[in-house]
């Protein structure tokens, strides 16, 4: 099993836009093979600071996670309206 | 319910220090009142970057258990071995 930390950073006039297509992803996401976990935090301390954090079966099912259209689709238009790091790959260790 | 993430850094030549100390911390924080999860994750890319993920039922839970006598032991060896970055607390958006 594999976790992924994606944060993003959005600003406040595009949020209500961004948690739209973030809803879509997620409700879409949690739908494919091997998607343990699916879930879009916010940080207390700053509502523009976002952070996505998945949890796949395995490294494979996350790389069909990212050829699927709705994952396409939807990573575009958000690229419109946040700033997102890197995905950064975990193991679980205890 | 409230996530908490603290990212952490650790001297390769510390890491087999450190993974005790976090076992302790996981297995004694796991037993508290209010600890939904408490993971210890590492980045695939880089085993020296750990990353604590929790989740707990309110942040007077989270509290207490910042004042527990185990957080404060372990956490003040760990300081010893690691470079820990502040905690930050997130909500469930989706």
């Amino acid at each position: 099993m594999i976790r992924v930390v994606v944060p993003a950073t959005v600003p406040v006039s595009a949020l209500p836009r961004a948690l739209e297509l973030y809803r879509e992803l997620v409700e879409e996401t949690r739908t494919e093979t091997g998607c343990i976990s699916y879930e879009l935090l916010q940080r207390a301390d700053d509502p523009t600071r976002l952070l996505l954090v998945e949890e796949w079966e395995s490294r494979a099912h996350l790389d069909a996670h990212t050829r699927t259209p709705h994952f396409v689709r939807l990573v575009a238009l958000l690229d419109e309206v946040e700033h997102a790091e890197p995905a950064v790959i975990y193991s679980k260790v205890l």
